[in-house]
């Protein structure tokens, strides 16, 4: 077991009906809230007014920044961070998936820096983010998930992309840790089957990646981490079938919170190669996170872990999938067909020509994830530093 | 899964030689400590060298007081609040095991308040406890645990006895979280064989109480309980058969660590009766409190459990130590022969009589487990509320 520090401050308020609380939560870190969120579906499902309401009854004022989009742009989060500014917003709450999320944190930051936002972005051509990060000042963030995926309602990370220079990646620093999440399963109610879905191998990618790259003397960690997996496995499935079963969504949100609130690598470390090999396609593409993580698996466990850690691939299919095959090699085809069944099963299982990208931008894009990651120095250090000519072979097994 | 919240404020350095750390890191709270530790083992083993030397480097002032007995006393407590107080000190750092770091949250109450801690012990004669709980004013409280054990380094509980009055309970509050956790696993390489088994012992307990009596729809909850369960299994024989294998002593602490923080048991819930069964022995004869619940487990799970919730006992059977059998009470009898048959095998296997219990009391001390505890009401709520005629049944079926 690596040593390690495990900080989680942001308290955490999880259950049926808490959304009604806000108010009274919000009213502790200040007299107004720039309240941000995305454009329609926040307003469609209702979600937006529960909180407004309960905003209202605690007497905070607020105004609401509606701008969001998925894979939240820097441009979006520099506005945000000026209205913020202007309209002298004593906290921000993030109200959505993980662009809601991962903007508010960004927004906190310029709100105070008034820098934009590019700056601080990991990898980004300036090299500013080597000096900005990690980041220390931002106005308070309180975050409401109501999806099931990301795990931003409760650490200190964000992924911002910048469309102009096709660049996604991450911002991180002890200020960005929510001071409070509330975790309401009931506004995961409306979510679609394809976001449930797409959620569900988001929170599965965040447990796989350290469990495959980590250090191995990490058993406790391991334990965890398989029992995150099968329950995202699991209810993603039951709630897929009953969109408003209860237990299924807490299990969901609560699973997605777990997997990287910091207690499932503490001591493993193991970067998130897979990640960092998708933000280039949703940089490039807009897709969704989750449906360009799902795409790719498969390319990675065969390509890449079925090589480096057969034993670790094996062991994840006998923990999450019930394969019985002694052989690692065997186990190892017979974990990537499990998954692949259960990928089908979910309806996330896909090719990167149905979603859009084009076969001349790959080459591209497998050099800009080694440039904009950093994978080939330092990120799959305990498998091997990945090339472009490996990220490229990768693309073009899930191509069509 | 129940509606909950989790707050884990300490934070957690971990790992190797981290031990060397705390003069900066207690640096951060204050210019003087009063070191809490025990009389004798944090000499001999040289930890409390360890950590002077440390202070000293880092230019702390400090004041030892090494006067916390095992079990550790509502006057010693007072004690030490008084010198903590004259000695003027800004916090307050415990080394050691359970006692050290329940007595550390004891005293910085008592820093503070100026209060007998007697006060403040839920279940008191006095009553005054129903206004001073949740404690809310502490002097900042850091740990070093050497021993794996009762969690108490990053929880807010402490469990203090007033031996005049055979009153061993807690006492709770937000002000009692441990600014900052030390655990370093090289400090518990000197934890005898017995000590070693009986933290096991209390780590398990921890975790078995709540999944036995807690909400039955936290799966999530259930599957980590369950790998920590296997991890103090697994870990405490190594630890037994190579005192000084880091990797055993590392998941053993860490799996300590986790089993109280919080996360096994958010939205489960589930009071810990044989803790407070546990609690009347050693507050009576001063015994080894994880030795106490081994003793008492087997007659917990054969009288109680196994007819309340066979289904919950044969589900721990099977995860925990591969139980096959498919009917609940055969599972239920193999899952109480494998835990004897565990606690045979790391030496807790014990009896009343040979820890010094006397006959004649047995029934003075269930009546009092009922009165301190608040069994009666509300304490197995999912399950049953308790009677001193059940406690005394189960202190009679293990007393010799």
């Amino acid at each position: 077991m690596l040593n390690f520090t495990l900080n989680i401050p942001t308290k955490i308020i999880f259950g049926k009906g808490e959304v009604s609380r806000t108010g009274e939560i919000v009213k502790e870190y200040g007299k107004k809230v720039l309240l941000v969120t995305g454009r329609t579906s926040t307003k469609k499902t209702g979600s937006l007014n529960k909180v407004t309401e309960s905003l209202k009854e605690a007497g905070v004022d607020f105004v609401v920044f509606d701008q969001v989009e998925p894979n939240p742009r820097a441009e979006t989060v520099d506005r945000g961070g000026q209205i913020a500014r202007e309209e002298q917003c004593d906290l921000i709450l993030a109200l959505g998936g993980g662009s809601a999320m991962d903007a508010s944190k960004a927004i906190a930051t310029v709100a105070v820096s008034a820098r934009p936002i590019h700056e601080y972005i990991r990898g980004n051509k300036t090299g500013l983010w080597k000096e900005l990060l990690p980041i220390q000042e931002a106005l308070p963030i309180i975050t409401i998930p109501t999806l099931a995926a990301t795990g931003s309602e409760a650490n200190s990370n964000a992924v911002i992309t910048n469309w102009e220079m096709k660049e996604k990646s991450g911002i991180a620093g002890p200020a960005l840790f929510p001071r409070t999440a509330i975790l309401d399963p009931e506004l995961t109610y409306t979510v679609s089957a394809s976001y449930t879905a797409d959620g569900a191998v988001d929170m599965f990618t965040h447990l796989y990646e350290g469990y495959m790259t980590g250090d191995e003397n990490a058993n406790v960690q391991d334990e965890i981490t398989e029992g995150l997996m099968r329950n995202a496995v699991k209810y993603a499935k039951t709630a897929l079938n009953h969109p408003e079963d209860y237990n299924a969504r807490a299990h969901l949100l609560w699973t997605s919170t777990l997997a990287l609130i910091g207690i499932a690598n503490a001591g493993r470390g193991g970067p998130f190669p897979v990640h960092q090999i998708e933000h280039t396609l949703s940089a490039h593409y807009d897709i969704s996170h989750g449906r360009g993580l799902a795409i790719l698996t498969p390319a990675y466990f065969r390509q890449i872990i079925k090589k480096d850690r057969p034993h670790r691939l094996a062991r994840l299919g006998r923990q999450v999938f019930n394969i019985t095959q002694e052989d690692d090699a065997a186990a190892c085809d017979a974990t990537i067909e499990a998954l692949v069944s259960w990928f089908k099963d979910i309806g996330t299982y896909d090719t990167l020509k149905n979603v859009g990208v084009k076969k001349e931008d790959l080459k591209l894009m497998a050099e800009e994830t080694i440039r904009v990651s950093g994978l080939g120095q330092d990120s799959i250090a305990a498998t091997h530093p990945l090339t472009a000519e490996e990220v490229l072979r990768m693309y073009e097994e899930v191509f069509e």
